[in-house]
């Protein structure tokens, strides 16, 4: 991996932020999210301007450039990345770190006095900009909205964005048609009194309307927008999207069944002037839901004592629970998933002592695997398939430049997963093909103890997802060891792998309680920078559970995992294990490591 | 245990909400937090305005009354205490319960439109003040600042705000010169660029001067509040205090070293104009900082452009690391108060078959045998002890009406502390002195294994408190129990019982990460209505730990219990007992509760 040059592009970029035909003052810095106008964490190639100003292409990323720095604020699963990607015309700010200063604070440092720090505010979120902006102003500083993107400007070859296919999904997939889901939301809105709502995130569009694309690779969606009023349901999206008779008929476009489910659909740009028609035609006491990560341009559309800011909208939280359909869907597709990672395993078995297996073959091979399955669509992510100090790389990708060839030596870390039309799959499962050492052999059982502590734990009804995180790394702490990433994240059904509103992270206080239905990941991970890296993750359904007692009535949860792949025995050292976690293994499926 | 009849108080009190002899317009609720102008946990008589509207008297509780209702928010510690004080005018809001509507929501759910709410600016933390006032203007409603309290107003047979003698420490127990902390302080300060610090918190200001008083019962405080600068000290106290040649030595108020280090007095009402004074005064790019729990009077004096509000001040970040003198005095504090519950326990095992000991005769002699140990100042906090049912409310302090004797039948709970002058104690101990029950043995050993995973928990270096909440409760959770308060609280050293900014608990997010030196308790329960109630606390002193491994050389904490009292073996179900946990045990000062 060889690190992008960024020197020519910085240059044309200073150049942009002094250029009086984008913004009437220069401003002094200018800040690059990660994210689209949607807040999505995948995105489209025509979004990836963070990408296309410092080379860093990880998921999670902020860059920030003045007139006289560069720098990137990434987390602990991308510090290696970042810094291979990157030319030392950038500063890597490790997140999490105690040194490391905050955006905020390294402004504040860098800047002269009275500087001002330019934004796109279609790509910052409305949280960000509220947080960003106040802090800058306390230190005498302002925060303004460039409404040009200067990345968009000097990028000469920007790709167009996406307008893909709709794929139209019927009750067998989704156990509720939209009609439903729009009745459900509707009466949300009544009991908190709302009378719209502005829906921005593309999966909850795709979930609610029941329609999947492919505008971001690995997540079905497309771009849109909707707005939902009691009576009305406006869906902005590429007008030519809509001229397939099997979406006009799903969507009920030419006979709508009842006034207040009849759709009309405007062209996606066209949201911003159709919001503030809405809001121009708002009584006095009449309230705005939407969502506090929405950009920061449609936040501000919405006048103060309309607007209802939301951490989690009603969608996020209903999409978040699955109904019978989806589970069923869901387990369905971990079948068929396990199959195809099985037919790896045997067939990495047989080929890895040839010496022809490499990161990117065996990716592909998993890939070639899983879409011999029914119903596939595509990967759910880029395939992390990672041998010996790549395995380290946290969210490593392999490319021709990095790929290494999987041998009798060296752990071996493969975390991939599938859409396929019934259900996501998110599994890694860590091998090696020789003889493990002890210390391997000793820290992966550390990972699997906490692994199977998550997924044993019995816990009661209302507790917040973050509140288990410490159990997935109890084992590890007790050695000295650690992991720099949470332990888990919502899975969605033919849907984006990562989404809210609940997963298994200290780093997340405002995760809404775990609910029977909600389907999460479990994957705590052991990393040694420049040896090997190890996780093992399941996707796990939350159920009831029934133990001896039932304290004031709470009912209590636990977890049924949905990830039917083994795990490997030989890196098992039982030794290691209590009784306890052997039995609780062998209820969980981890059968296959234990003697 | 009867409630307070509050029928004509009310009256009273709606009477004053539309009197224009204390507010230009009527106001239409009326909210009466639980604290002093200190946000002071516990409060001197004067303060106890919640109680006297309401009747109850527990630590926590915020009181608001409007036209036709009243009501009384408190968590799971006082649910039946407060249910048992409260007449039938008041509505319990237990906080913590998923169906109970937050202080804003009930305000706005009950309030006619465009009301004024009322409180006492000097009593409402300035956090709590925005919220509460953010949330009342989205709803129409405006929150407003009564200046005369109206608690007071119809308080007729009001106590004095108390002035005690004020003791003087010398090095031998504090570690640290006040000069030496004052030079921190101002580091610190300078470190942040900051020009001006107020100290609102008692135990704060007791930590920073080295001085101590007893206006508060339990906790060894005194009125005062402090404002320093970079050469300037001014302490705001009753003057009448200063009289007295030992303080004004201590505090070199006639020979004062150094101009810097020179210390205004004066008295204590006159804050508010002494910091509009400074305010005025201020360079445009002076900042001011105080704590946002400070009262919204004086926060209020600080012009927004200069105030920089923080969670935790300096000073209490720095009291709540232990030196060496003090850890040492801890460790001596607990010595003593050991020996004397071992005392009481003989005494107890001796008494109880007699039947004469009763909750507050035992109380009684627990106090009677710590006054006899050296250094004796008093309790650190009302003692709870509670036989059989009563030891289900979890802060229960036994009054005449619910005194019950201690029998060989029913559990009993002894949660008491003392405040020695080398260190303050805090332990709870559960006991049977008769014939434990199976179910009551299992319960109190799920307790025990959740005490013992605290205490013996490893966690890298820079880990928060509350993230080993979770390992207290497993026990419980597996067999679907639990228990409706956090897990620890900081422990002030010869200071307040509990004190921030680090704490084991559910609810806390904003506390400061575990530092080596810290002090808290680890105390679990479990708790049944009508029954019993079971609490297994230690204070324990955070410490380096040494793993086998050192990931990224972040270092190890652990706990080192500081408590020496046994814990009582025939309570414990050894077959519940992982051999993990009996070691454990042995290492931990649990070895009387093992075979």
């Amino acid at each position: 991996m060889s690190p992008k040059i960024t020197v020519e592009l910085l240059r044309q970029l200073r150049q942009a932020m002094r250029n009086t035909k984008y913004i009437a003052e220069p401003i002094q810095a200018y800040i690059v999210p990660s994210g689209d106008a949607h807040q999505s964490e995948y995105i489209a190639p025509c979004d990836c301007r963070r990408e296309f100003i410092c080379g860093f292409n990880g998921s999670a990323g902020t860059a920030i450039v003045t007139e006289k720095h560069a720098a990137m604020w990434t987390d602990g699963r991308y510090f290696l990345q970042a810094s291979q990607q990157m030319d030392n015309n950038w500063t890597l700010m490790k997140m999490g770190l105690k040194e490391t200063l905050s955006q905020e604070d390294w402004l504040i440092s860098v800047l002269p006095e009275n500087s001002t720090v330019g934004v796109d505010p279609w790509i910052i979120a409305a949280d960000q900009w509220k947080n960003m902006s106040k802090a800058l102003a306390s230190a005498g500083h302002s925060l303004v909205a460039v409404q040009d993107n200067l990345i968009d400007a000097i990028w000469m070859d920007r790709p167009t964005r996406p307008s893909t296919q709709l794929l139209t999904l019927g009750l067998g997939f989704t156990g509720l048609t939209w009609q439903d889901k729009m009745t459900a939301l509707r009466s949300k809105m009544a009991e908190r009194k709302i009378s719209w709502f502005v829906a921005t995130a593309l999966d909850e569009i795709a979930w609610l309307f029941n329609l999947r694309g492919s505008d971001i690779e690995y997540n079905p969606v497309f771009f849109a927008y909707a707005i939902v009023g009691m009576n009305t349901i406006r869906l902005f999206v590429d007008i030519k999207r809509l001229a397939v008779p099997t979406v006009r008929e799903h969507l009920q476009l030419d006979t709508p069944s009842k006034v207040e489910l009849s759709i009309q659909t405007a062209p996606y740009e066209s949201v911003f002037t159709e919001l503030q028609a809405v809001c121009a035609s708002l009584g006095p006491k009449e309230k705005v839901w939407i969502s506090d990560k929405a950009s920061c341009a449609l936040m501000q559309v919405i006048p103060k004592t309309h607007r209802s800011p939301i951490p989690y909208t009603p969608l996020c939280l209903a999409k978040a629970v699955k109904n019978a359909t989806e589970i069923q869907g869901m387990k369905m597709a971990h079948i068929k998933d396990a199959v195809a990672l099985c037919e790896l395993f045997a067939w990495l078995e047989k080929e890895i002592p040839k010496g022809t297996v490499t990161e990117i073959s065996a990716a592909d091979k998993a890939e070639e695997l899983r879409s011999q399955q029914k119903d596939f669509v595509g990967l759910s992510f880029p395939s992390i398939s990672s041998v010996g100090p790549n395995g380290a790389i946290i969210h490593y990708r392999p490319l021709p430049e990095t790929n290494r060839t999987l041998s009798l030596n060296e752990i071996y870390l493969l975390d991939s997963g599938a859409q396929y039309i019934d259900g996501t799959t998110d599994v890694t499962r860590t091998m090696h093909f020789g003889s493990p050492s002890a210390y391997e052999k000793e820290t992966f059982t550390y990972v699997l103890k906490g692994h199977i502590a998550v997924s044993a734990a019995i816990f009661p009804n209302g507790t917040k997802g973050h509140l288990l995180d410490s159990f997935a790394r109890q084992a590890l702490w007790e050695s000295g060891l650690d992991y720099l990433h949470g332990t888990g994240h919502g899975v969605g059904c033919f849907l984006n792998v990562h989404e809210g509103p609940c997963g298994i992270s200290y780093k997340t206080f405002a995760d809404e309680p775990l609910e029977a239905g909600m389907i999460v990941s479990d994957e705590p991970g052991y990393y040694e920078d420049g040896l090997f890296g190890i996780r093992i993750e399941n996707v796990v359904l939350v159920v009831p559970a029934k133990p001896k007692y039932n304290y004031r009535n709470k009912g209590s949860l636990t977890f049924e995992p949905l990830t039917l792949v083994p795990i490997q025995a030989k890196m098992v050292n039982t030794d290691l294990l209590t009784q306890k976690e052997v039995s609780l293994g062998n209820i969980h499926s981890f059968k296959s490591a234990l003697p």
